[in-house]
């Protein structure tokens, strides 16, 4: 039953991924993105891109760790994609205590196995962590693009570093997709909502 | 490239999740929960709950079943899980056109794994079926616990109702589980925060 209590105060800390938000809008624009829905829809994203994948993946594993990878922002909070600040420095550090503490909330056998997902992910050399990144890069833009750009105009960026950031991680493993988001953003590049430098 | 532009197509439709309200609080009670963080929920809840299901469930075809079967409340809405008025009648009928809909957005072959995953958990006759009902009753019912039970007042949901409700599907599947939450509601009712009849 420690089993139970443990799983249950697990299952309520993750609650509050809930609450961290994100930088990016809804594709309506009627409000910010919270992480944890963000990783909901990453996770039906990394099930309907599995067919154009490169390389064979491990949806149900890929999913997974979709669903897993952002946990960490509870206790570590968001950092901007194109964040160049002292935040950026500080993230690795900030996000592996987390991990520590978040996954050490349940039993050892669970506990590493939301660990072993996670180290996957942030590893990014594995089938499944090259797809979920790139997954986890090409939802974003997707939305930013369906939403008029808001956030990225916020921000400063322009089309080239969308493309910088993004291009290396989904066009090798989603490269069909990665050619409709591309033409999407140079459409929105010529149409001025999103900065053509 | 069709297909690309199909799934993509779905992909922006599923975003509306992020705007479906249901009835009940996040555990901190600042606003109502919404289907798509709600799913996302549900999903981890499959994973680290999976040691305690009283049958073997394939864990990845049930966080992909619990990511996938309240998409259709993007065009039924939510129907409140104890609402016996009109609404609940014709949930139904609305929901399997959503899911005509919506599911028929996506290529054929992804199209046709979406509605399985739907169907099966609708008819509820396998393992993974009945598992991931069970986590649907389950992680709502202890959200309200931990929030102080606001939704189940405002609603007039007493004790009993909560368990009629949703003891017959997580007893038999996550007794131990089960055993804490019921647990944990006799002590509000005692407590007077859930109506004890």
């Amino acid at each position: 039953m420690d089993d139970v209590q443990a799983t249950l105060q697990f299952f309520m800390e993750a609650d509050q991924l809930k609450g961290v938000e994100r930088r990016n809008w809804l594709a309506d624009g009627s409000r910010r993105e919270n992480t944890a829905e963000h990783s909901w829809h990453l996770g039906i994203a990394a099930m309907i891109f599995a067919g154009f994948a490169t390389e064979p993946v491990d949806v149900g594993r890929a999913v997974c760790m979709a669903l897993v990878h952002d946990i960490v922002e509870i206790d570590a909070g968001d950092t901007f994609a194109y964040d160049t600040s002292e935040a950026a420095d500080t993230k690795r550090a900030r996000e592996v205590a987390a991990a520590d503490r978040l996954f050490g909330l349940l039993p050892p056998e669970m506990g590493n196995h939301f660990r072993e997902l996670w180290d996957e992910y942030e590893a990014g050399d594995t089938p499944e962590a090259r797809y979920v990144m790139a997954v986890d890069r090409v939802a974003p833009m997707l939305l930013n693009l369906a939403e008029g750009g808001s956030a990225w105009r916020e921000y400063g960026i322009t089309r080239s570093r969308v493309v910088d950031r993004n291009g290396r991680h989904v066009q090798p493993a989603l490269p069909e997709v990665w050619a409709v988001a591309l033409q999407r953003l140079n459409e929105a590049a010529s149409a001025g909502t999103v900065d053509p430098a």
